[in-house]
């Protein structure tokens, strides 16, 4: 097993036991860069020198004190709205050129701090304004939409072109490029990490989080993000992978409505596996479900408009044309929406909150469908109702931003076509252990962390990966 | 001197030392309202027997223990918008026709449950959404405006027909009408006073506060509705008159500008008195003033609109046509103005924490005017602008709402037509202790509380009062 394969908690523990060296892992997932990124683009700039200039400076932490720091030297990708002091944070988009960020955010600051190295700057949908992240193709096949809009960071992730990597989430942007790349991904708790040095797409509604390849990764980030990591981690804390006394949420409307039988079928599976494991299955009704696509929507437009207002007027051709479609039509929505859609997400938030009363994580799809082929524009589905692919990216997703209650994807297989399933666990707010027990208590119970065979020599998706390009 | 012309605190002393009884001081205020209301019109519904029932409870109570309540049957009149069990709520409107209210709004279970009597529910500009209140009449010259939107509650208090009154205060709705009537307001912090059960006007703008004629009248009921109000008040607290120490803040840009000499000459003596008492003087700049009318309008109006969506759409014609039309036009702004205006609001209020780190208080006039004729639209300024009257009185007092930071009105004279003239004292988040002890200093310099001359036996603007209706 090459280092760029480990996950985060394997790779951290055998660099504390001096197994490994940080420059080698840093050395591994950059050479793992350099030999997928023509196939997958993930990266919009890849900063080697830094890398290697930090796991210097992890080895020498380590010799000192295998203890000092949670993360030393594991390479990571930070979505590139994620201001870097010295590096430019370009959003993906045209209107950046000649940026270039005067400070950390907090959560670089919070990741570099706690050891880690910065191996790149990875690829959001322009602005993160959109859930396909066009520059970037999936890991497992890359004929196939990374999902956005931090699909740069998931795509990394999953071919082992970096150990973890960070994604902001407004309508979706972790969790559906995680799952339709078979990663784990959370949207914490809303305001629960610091967003100081992170372009905003809608203030209300945007989130930063990780995206790992184990569950168990994505608690360690998380520890770090929330400045709850402790100096000297020791081993692991071993959870208990019994969940009896757990209740999980089961939809009985809206989060399993046109959803692809395969993905259905899967999710189910997984949530009779917690079963398995001693949760009790409860019947649940989504509350005011009709109202989620008009809530996100009303809410995040006209925000995503009001930080855009100069540049839209002053070099509207930089943008892409989706995106600068979004934003001038953003212009055009009356306050009255807007304002009802504030009005709807208190309801849409208090109503969830009684739900969350009964049970202690809802179970469902992250995304109805897995990954869709680049360029195709809608979703039939059975019903007869005709679904734009972002849509329908979007449609499960966008609860957990409004009511910002935290939501963890975690892999529960793979289509006919080789391609991810992500389930989604829905919880109270600050209670991100609550899914990360159950998500993890799951993940053992099948091989996880499992990389995306990127060039093809293994792996469903693979004879269509070496097509491409 | 009649029961009805003693202020509260004055009141509330007597009413210990079993020199006045609270039937008496109810049934002296009820009959000043019946003598006052045909030239003033405060008052939407005068509710006599709970009242009296009040006084009776009251009574009891003091026989029982003097130090029960701190408001023993002293009455007081509500303004229309907030909500007591088993009375309409009418906000003056034609809309709330058959309304009845289930339960107390906080603020009326806090002032009821303090002993207070209430007397009436005092007329409110319609739903809040106007500056003259246009069914009452100016206490001091009943061909004016009473101010708005609670000009009922100001006029009452002014002319001894309620011992003290709340009001709500958006854009200057509470210190408004207290500067117009010659009477004490105090806008509390935003969110320090519950508006549970008070029908809004604009939720990020909305305070509730009193309406008194002495500062330290103030001071007691605002201790009553933050609930911080001892069960035995005592003899209260004698502060001291001395202000050394003070610093308070002169506007050099803003404040002083398109205001009437006898107005400016009234505050700037005011000030004087208060530099007498040991304040040191301190010249501020206001920042962004020039975005004051900007924001609160873009605050309010599609906020107002909001809540009244869906009787707008079904019965619009029950609003008076000035009302109607605002709420009207705010279904059209965008929600990019909404939001610009939010974001300069932010802005405002951070630039003017800044400024209060150097002063204590800033000091200026309330109102830049007297009160103008009924029917009056609009103000020629010598520097040639003309502005309309209700845009002249939300002028000076809208920073203290987009800010959220306190503030009190305190009488300062009249002008030659014998009409009052306020100082509006501004000062830190949760600090109105700050302002109400400054504003007692200066008001033991002078003879507070008289009451207005209604019925025109005396006083400058008596001749005029005698000869309306």
């Amino acid at each position: 097993m090459q280092p760029y394969e480990l996950p985060l908690t394997e790779a951290a523990e055998q660099l504390r036991a001096r197994a490994l060296s940080p420059l080698e892992l840093v050395d591994s997932v950059l050479d793992r860069i350099a030999a997928t990124e023509p196939r997958l683009g993930a990266y919009v700039t890849v900063t080697a020198e830094r890398a290697r200039r930090a796991a210097r400076e992890a080895g020498h932490q380590l010799a000192a004190d295998p203890g000092a720091v949670p993360l030393p030297g594991i390479p990571v990708g930070l979505k590139d709205l994620i201001d870097v002091a010295g590096e430019p944070t370009t959003a993906s988009s045209r209107v950046r050129s000649g940026h270039r960020a005067g400070t950390d955010s907090t959560v670089a600051a919070r990741v570099t701090a706690a050891g880690a190295a910065l191996v790149g700057k990875t690829h959001t949908h322009e602005f993160a304004y959109g859930l396909t992240t066009p520059q970037t193709r999936n890991a497992w096949d890359q004929r196939r939409v990374a999902g956005g809009s931090s699909g740069g960071s998931a795509v990394a992730v999953a071919a082992g072109a970096a150990t973890f990597a960070l994604g902001t989430d407004t309508g979706g942007s972790i969790r559906v490029p995680a799952a339709l790349n078979g990663v784990v991904g959370l949207k914490p708790t809303f305001g629960l990490v610091p967003r100081h040095g992170v372009t905003p797409l809608s203030w209300s509604l945007d989130h930063v989080g990780p995206l790992t390849r184990t569950v168990e990764d994505a608690s360690l980030v998380m520890a770090v993000l929330t400045g709850d990591a402790p100096r000297d981690p020791g081993p692991p804390p071993r959870p208990a992978h019994d969940l009896t006394g757990l209740r999980v949420g089961v939809p009985g409307n809206y989060f399993f409505d046109r959803v692809d039988p395969e993905v259905e079928t899967a999710v189910r599976q997984a949530i009779g596996r917690l079963a398995e494991l001693g949760a009790r299955l409860v019947d649940v009704e989504i509350p005011m479900a009709r109202y989620v696509q008009a809530v996100q929507w009303g809410l995040m437009v006209p925000e995503a408009t009001a930080y855009h207002e100069r540049t839209l007027r002053t070099v509207p051709e930089l943008y892409a044309p989706d995106v600068r479609i979004l934003l001038e039509a953003g212009a055009l929505l009356p306050a009255a929406d807007y304002l009802r859609a504030q009005r709807a997400r208190t309801l849409m938030r208090q109503s969830w909150l009684s739900m969350l009363e009964t049970v202690d994580v809802v179970a469902a799809p992250t995304v109805p469908t897995t990954a869709a082929e680049a360029g195709r524009a809608d979703r039939n589905w059975p019903d007869g109702t005709v679904e734009s692919v972002s849509d329908s990216y979007v449609r499960l997703s966008a609860p957990a931003d409004i009511t910002g209650v935290p939501a963890l994807t975690v892999p529960v297989g793979h289509d006919r076509a080789g391609l991810p399933i992500g389930m989604q666990l829905m919880g109270r707010p600050r209670e991100e252990a609550v899914l990360l027990r159950a998500g993890h208590a799951y993940e053992r119970t099948r091989r996880p962390g499992a990389l995306a065979p990127v060039g093809g020599t293994s792996g469903g998706a693979g004879t269509h990966a070496t097509t491409v390009l």
